[in-house]
């Protein structure tokens, strides 16, 4: 039995929410691995990301989403409307305003302190209900998933780009 | 430590979300799997199908479902409805149907060539909701889960009846 | 190679949804398990119960709630809203009362008899979508979470107050 680590970085963008297939990098680290039977989990450590499995849609739109992303945002939206005002959400609220602006790394939440930019209550909610990870079989080596099967890291927050981090986990014999 | 890995096929139905009862499985798999101490986690490798925890509901009505599930699809339907015209959802676009009309296989996901046959976005959607895997406790050789607890295997796409592949992943000592 | 197991109990209350943080907790098993690299998954054995990673937001109202939990109800509600009458689920049907008060410990679910004491079906349905686990890093003995990520513990029932458990498991080397 051997665990092995793998962590990508991921480039997401400001003003939408940022699909990103992350599939050749899960088989990559699952060869690297040499783990021939076990379990791959895939992780976001932050809060406004989530990662899934959904088959790959191959019509893409002028934002560079597939469709069934358009239609997970569509769907997702109806509940958890995007975070435009400071009415849409009770968060965030003035305590944790304070608290972000006391922070050492305050300027990398707050640029130039304009307090919209922690308006992504949307990101924090659509996270929670897709989940932060999803575990996979390896099997003979291999992700064990059909040939129709991906693995996505999403990013919710559309406040402002970021390098994201996704922690690979592989755990097996 | 060891890893054991087992395999379970279930068969879903057309015209309706098919939710199975898999507990009785997903326990004989920990007992012969002789793993004392760890975790087991089940996996769907399709993406529309998902694992879920949930009570045994014992009313049961005519389409076959537990009330807990007639119930969670009308929940689900609020936001993600029926895939019922090519209105309904961005997906499957023109050049999803014409890469699924390229398969070898094609005439298993378009019988006589119906693009209807790919009408299935709600299950895509709910699925990604839901996720595709679940994990669970192995405690003393058993389902560390009380006597309300059952798990579930649930195919939301309602285009043709399948079977289906279920896989059951169990690490520990 | 190793797998350790700590279980927590957590007191919920009636009349609300109830979140407990339990970061400390997850942590500090992560300390006691001297384990450096792996998986920590924590579990809910409950079927009304769900475990989500989020951000602590620091604004918290009279109920006790922050204010991403205030709008993580309510968000959830518009779909699934309190079941408040007989009306609201299909669940629990008549089978599943009669069920229920053949057990012997019948009283603890139904105390006094009162049949409204299982009007818990949002509870379940809200746990089915969240999920009744989540599957964090240890890396270098330490949950790999950002400075701003927390891990929750909700308990949708709000029909009576409980005593919870929460198991965690730590897998890895």
């Amino acid at each position: 039995m051997a665990v092995f680590k793998k962590q990508i970085l991921l480039e997401t963008k400001e003003g939408k929410v940022s699909y990103v297939d992350i599939t050749l990098e899960v088989k990559q680290a699952i060869e690297e691995s040499d783990i021939k039977s076990g379990i791959c989990t895939v992780i976001s450590p932050h809060t406004t990301c989530s990662v899934f499995f959904e088959e790959f849609a191959h019509d893409i739109n002028e934002a560079g989403d597939e469709s069934l992303q358009e239609d997970l945002n569509t769907v997702l939206e109806k509940i958890i409307p995007d975070h435009t005002s400071s009415e849409t959400y009770v968060y965030p609220g003035e305590e944790h305003y304070k608290a972000v602006e006391s922070w050492p790394n305050a300027q990398e939440y707050l640029p130039d302190g304009d307090r919209k930019a922690l308006w992504n209550g949307d990101a924090h909610l659509k996270s929670t209900i897709l989940g932060s990870s999803e575990t996979f079989e390896v099997e003979n080596g291999k992700l064990a998933v059909g040939s129709t099967g991906y693995i996505y890291f999403v990013d919710f927050d559309q406040t402002r780009e970021r390098t994201r981090k996704c922690n690979i986990l592989i755990i097996g014999e």
